[in-house]
């Protein structure tokens, strides 16, 4: 994002790349560790600037933190509803989506080592927003599978089904990204992840279309036989 | 477990109440951070101890966290065993389980509160014990699965199948009691999660009932037609 070497740089340009500096050196220093071991003097040290010149850019850690959010998750909404409004059947909206969301993790692999350990151990105010974040695309989803389920002839669910269904969908995402993560750079068992992945979403809509049919759970009640 | 005021307490079981009390002060001091922020000094401070007694207990700040993974999953292991060995039905092996693993976690609360925290955003080793000992709760469920759903009639599936199945279940756990923590004291947060797992659950059994009997996922095909 260097200014173009043909004329000087802007004031605005430099207090972007600055603020573009601190947000990759946080990314970098908490890589082996966490957003609350973090200390101001670090990032700045990192960066190259006076600790109080940081607070040109960001009232503190924790304000860092949720930009970080931010731009982790602006485009991942984006391409993810690109997805679902593309495919018409499950099957591909499956393969595509785990596939979206894999190469989106893998272009923005800082980000979601950061948000994937910030998740459940960072400041609280970080820890909100992603939470936020993730509920978010919990009831978009869910309303993305209220249609396509009942296009295909189910009878109608309570919306506490259609909650939940939505949420196991997400949550396994968001294990997928981890377990993707805890792989590093081993791609056979990234490969392995997605596979188990799909397998699984696949297991979840088998489940999602036979259970509209059951008036009250019978394949549960067979086991009882 | 102080000693009984009738007699002095003897060198073993002061030791022992040191440690215990390290590990205490480990988890309370971690709750609103992480291992990796955690002085060896700030831990002596808060049991009275001077930093270097800390070694006759324990070898590092890393492995006292590895102490505390074991005691949490120690006992946990242990009441999942008996749970899914005592139930010959899945509708009252889910409730179980899911009721089961809530009890457990309040009972231990600082614990899972620790092991949620350090899963993803501990300490190396740390992380590699908690990926353990699910990766243990995940084999030992795939075989119970296998045993419980192939005896209710279903076709043999790959290895990889079961394992899919099995990771499913385990991480919708993982995402129940993360839930739970994050909802903190509201009961009624609490409810409902627990309810919405026992919904996800049932779905995925009736998908994995519904798996077999399908020669190439015509749940899925029949969405293309």
């Amino acid at each position: 994002m260097a200014a173009p070497s043909n004329r000087p740089e802007t004031r605005v340009e430099r207090k972007e790349r600055t603020r573009r500096a601190i947000l990759d050196a946080a990314l970098t220093l908490c890589e082996d560790s966490s957003l609350v071991a973090l200390s101001l003097r670090q990032v700045a040290k990192e960066v190259g600037i006076v600790p109080t010149a940081f607070y040109r850019h960001f009232e503190s850690l924790q304000d860092l933190g949720l930009a970080l959010v931010e731009e982790s998750f602006v485009s991942l909404h984006a391409v993810l509803r690109e997805v679902r409004r593309s495919d018409p059947t499950f099957e591909q909206n499956i393969d595509t989506s785990v596939e979206t969301l894999l190469d989106h993790v893998e272009r923005h692999h800082a980000h979601f080592l950061f948000i994937t350990r910030e998740r459940l151990a960072g400041p609280p105010a970080v820890r909100a927003a992603i939470k936020r974040e993730i509920d978010l695309a919990e009831r978009e989803l869910a309303t993305d599978l209220e249609w396509l389920v009942t296009s295909m002839g189910a009878s109608p669910w309570s919306p506490d089904d259609w909650k939940a269904l939505s949420n196991l969908f997400v949550r396994a995402m968001v294990s997928t990204v981890e377990a993707v993560l805890v792989a590093g750079g081993d791609t056979r068992a990234q490969q392995e992840v997605a596979e188990r992945t799909r397998t699984q979403l696949r297991l979840v809509l088998v489940g999602a279309l036979n259970w509209e049919s059951r008036p009250a759970e019978p394949a549960l009640r067979a086991s009882e036989a």
